[in-house]
């Protein structure tokens, strides 16, 4: 199963579940073909005439590495396979596909499975790749054979209060108080501040003042995803205090995401001011994704105790090139702050896909150190342990 | 001749004759060793004292690849290798290189083949490199065994505008007329805004207003390259305008390029704003080069439905490291948006050694990929003919 | 020794004494562990509860290369290592290990050899890591059997001059006084601007109005470490003049150093109208680290014939995985303009590191070039030699 030749205790280790430390929901319904297309894309968009998301990495990734958990031949072609994944049905797909992937926990962020999230959601990609039924977390560790776990967007809450909330001060309170009472059946928080302003936002706190300013102005308009930047300062840093009450960490999402302005905006690098702020309080911060930044990512972790790092949706989505990602980041980030996800979201070949180019890249990273003598066989496969599921473990006190 | 062994069919469609869909005019007259040595360089400078320009990547490329197709052994000495190539004969040694790189069609930027270009064109570094005797879209077809097409470069067309046009009213129709005139013979446009301005614009089209006061200004000093943003993103929405008439692509060159500032803000992560305004419009978006920032390109190629993105000028530069650069590309990016150019200028070494760098690069990705058995050799072989050829047949309607 | 087979004349050049054209004096005193630890890391904290510095590329390079040399099995547990250092004591385990690093000549930014530094250098991380007793140069010559010169770095001569002058007019006298008398001693100049200002710095030399105004400022609180931009570019054009009228190198740190608003600030990229406005005063700048921005400051190199590159910090750091950083490198760097710097600071491990790693890495990029047939051995051979000694050779005039 693993690409190269390993030690017996480096391939168990590799092998061993896994603690997805970062996922979505993946769709519970039956999905005609051009709505898995859409889905296994980041753009949100059909593919041009003539042409197929399908040729991607990933969609290669798929034919080659899920066909054969539908019991086909590797490479299947696309249509095959989306009849095979229809005859079977999408629970049985789901199930066999999470269960593939070989995880004991799936923490997962949950902005979506609310009932008004399909509703009011504004935000078109987001529409588009959940607006259908996903499954919740606890669906999902029921079909993946695993624990689960859940992550609280911070972004969903805000929306939520700033619905309700009549004046300033009830948004001010609303935010704290739901904050507060989701995060205590949570086991962590998490922002997707770089989708709606960027990294490189003021680090300070903002004045109670500019806030209560800001709140105003959100309250006219509250159906709109918030884009205020002092709000969502505002938020994060409201999330900080909880996070630091409860002994949570905090994910931040980072890296090519959707950000309209470019990509580069969401450099973790950008967020080094941010993370110095938060050193003296002792929250971690878990940097998600990073790519193509992630070597930024790995230094931050390497410079701050607090900081720990992944490439999650870079790994399924490099597929056949992952190795030498998942070796980027091994360059400066210390072992005891790597994480495993697969960032899964949408289909659910996207959780068994990160596990297995996980298990691959992981494999060939350690088979190289092994042959060059770099490290002991008893170091590869403690650190194998360390980032597959006990990093995780310790970070999150699960 | 490749690198690798790979299935006939796999090798058969890396050889099949390229398009090469983003090149510059070659030097016909017999070139000197200074001069040589400069042409392929990317600064323009002689090398310090005591050094050479071929102790680069491309310099050792040129040693080891095109000395044998000029009948010397690989690796001579550059003091051989431009005596033979002068013995030969600026036509045979042209002739010999452009047909070696087996294209089957060259897409021209034609900015320097006009006479006036040599005695008005101010940037110092375009009158090194290209003041001398460059071969036309048509030559280079006939001296290469190709068809020839245009793409039409409209920082020069405004150029020529801007030293005719006596009122502002004039520039602005001048522009436009010009661009529909030149497009109508051409098959696709090109922006060197990056060069000018980085690529970090307002995305937004400038307003009429501004347009005209800026018009004014630039009519009173006609002779400077244009330099101004407003009337350069004035230029490329008209550029943008005329593309979509005619349903060509508008290609942007990013990545490294001469950028005073730096060349980080001619990365391509920049322009996802005006990216992103012109997906509505359809016209297909073509990011050149890109290099170091090729992730980030064929991030926004997965993207948006009309990006392309190709590494050009990277892989005869990089030359022995081609191959890393090349799998990097591939990361993200979808296989029906990635094309070939040598973005070949100066020397015809260029075109044969970005032609070969790039089959020996997509040789050993793709040879990759069939020993860890990700892809088939079916789609193998079809992916090299999409990126080879088909893509660009199927963007410029060849 | 290296971890690939090569030609006799190329493993020579490879295993030559190489020139260290950048590194710091390393602690002459007995380590604990909690120091030892903090000195191999770049944040300067401890490892967080549960784990250990050890962790982490370096430290595992420690583990398998340093513990040979006093005379343990690789992998030695870290508190084996450690023992066995006290054991042999600081001045043996010294001279170990520069020796083992096999080099001629070590070029040493001093900034913290003189004793005052102990007492005022108020960056607390450059106090928890040089704050003990260093090695002079002469003394690091001594221990590494090796010539030994200075480099001086000028934000620290700024300090003493804002320390003791009494108005503007002194303080601009005195830099330029004290500048000019180090640097007759002296083989090149220093900056480490990114750590303050970032590299984005305006490139133009500031006012003589602007400087005086901002050293009234700076001489109100002199304690402080220099923030101030302009007096920065001020004490930057300084070192300029002095090293134009003595013809020396400028070094510049580049790359993730501690900026506190992120490392992206610290882009060599940045540099580029900087390194622009110095060309034609023909004075040669030197990147330093660069990573993970070394393909940008390659770039520059190939660009500009005034300016030099090297990968330093990083090789020792990535360990394991430093063959790709320096084939980056390599990818447009011109072989005339690569220099080797261990960087080496805190522990003589470093050192050592810094010198296994670059002729482990260098010898797998020569290994691959010469089985693709790229390069003649000859060729190989003769830029093994320029980067390991003779370009740094030439740009030192050692």
């Amino acid at each position: 199963m693993l690409p190269v030749d390993l030690p017996g205790t480096v391939r168990d280790a590799l092998l061993a579940p896994l603690v997805d430390h970062h996922c979505h929901g993946v769709r519970r319904d039956d999905l005609g073909r051009a709505q898995f297309e859409v889905l296994i894309t980041e753009g949100g968009a059909p593919a041009p005439p003539g042409t197929t998301h399908f040729d991607t990495p990933f969609g290669a990734a798929v034919r080659r590495w899920c066909a054969p958990l539908l019991d086909l031949e590797p490479h299947a072609p696309p249509a095959v396979y989306l009849a095979r994944r229809s005859e079977l049905g999408p629970a049985e797909a789901n199930t066999r596909l999470l269960r593939g992937a070989g995880v004991v926990a799936f923490l997962v962020d949950t902005a979506q499975d609310t009932a008004q999230d399909t509703a009011q959601d504004t935000d078109a990609r987001n529409t588009r790749l959940h607006g259908g039924d996903t499954l919740t977390a606890a669906e999902m560790g029921r079909l993946g054979g695993a624990a689960a776990d859940e992550i609280v967007r911070i972004e969903r809450i805000e929306q939520d209060v700033a619905e309700t909330a009549q004046i300033a001060v009830d948004y001010l309170d609303g935010v704290a108080a739901e904050l507060s009472a989701r995060a205590a059946r949570a086991v962590g928080l998490k922002t997707a501040i770089a989708c709606r302003a960027g990294l490189g936002f003021d680090p300070a706190r903002p004045s109670r003042g500019a806030v209560i300013a800001a709140a105003n102005r959100r309250l006219a308009d509250p159906k709109q995803p918030l884009a205020d930047e002092v709000l969502l300062r505002h938020l994060l840093w409201s999330a900080v205090d909880v996070a630091r009450e409860r002994g949570l960490p905090l994910q931040v999402h980072a890296g090519a995401v959707d950000v309209p302005l470019g990509p580069h905006l969401a450099d973790p690098a950008r967020l080094a001011g941010f993370v110095g702020a938060l050193q003296p309080l002792g929250v971690p911060v878990i940097l998600l994704h990073c790519y193509p930044y992630h070597r930024q990512a790995a230094y931050l972790a390497g410079l701050h105790p607090h900081v720990y790092v992944d490439v999650g949706l870079a790994l399924p989505h490099t597929a056949a090139a992952a190795a030498r990602v998942m070796d980027e980041l091994l360059e400066l980030a210390p072992f005891h702050k790597l994480l495993f996800s697969s960032h899964c979201r949408g289909v659910a070949e996207s959780a068994y896909l990160g596990a297995l180019y996980y298990r691959h890249a992981l494999a060939r990273a350690l088979g190289a150190r092994l042959t060059l003598g770099e490290w002991s066989t008893a170091d590869a496969a403690r650190i194998a342990h360390m980032i597959g599921s006990g990093n995780a473990r310790r970070v999150y006190r699960l």
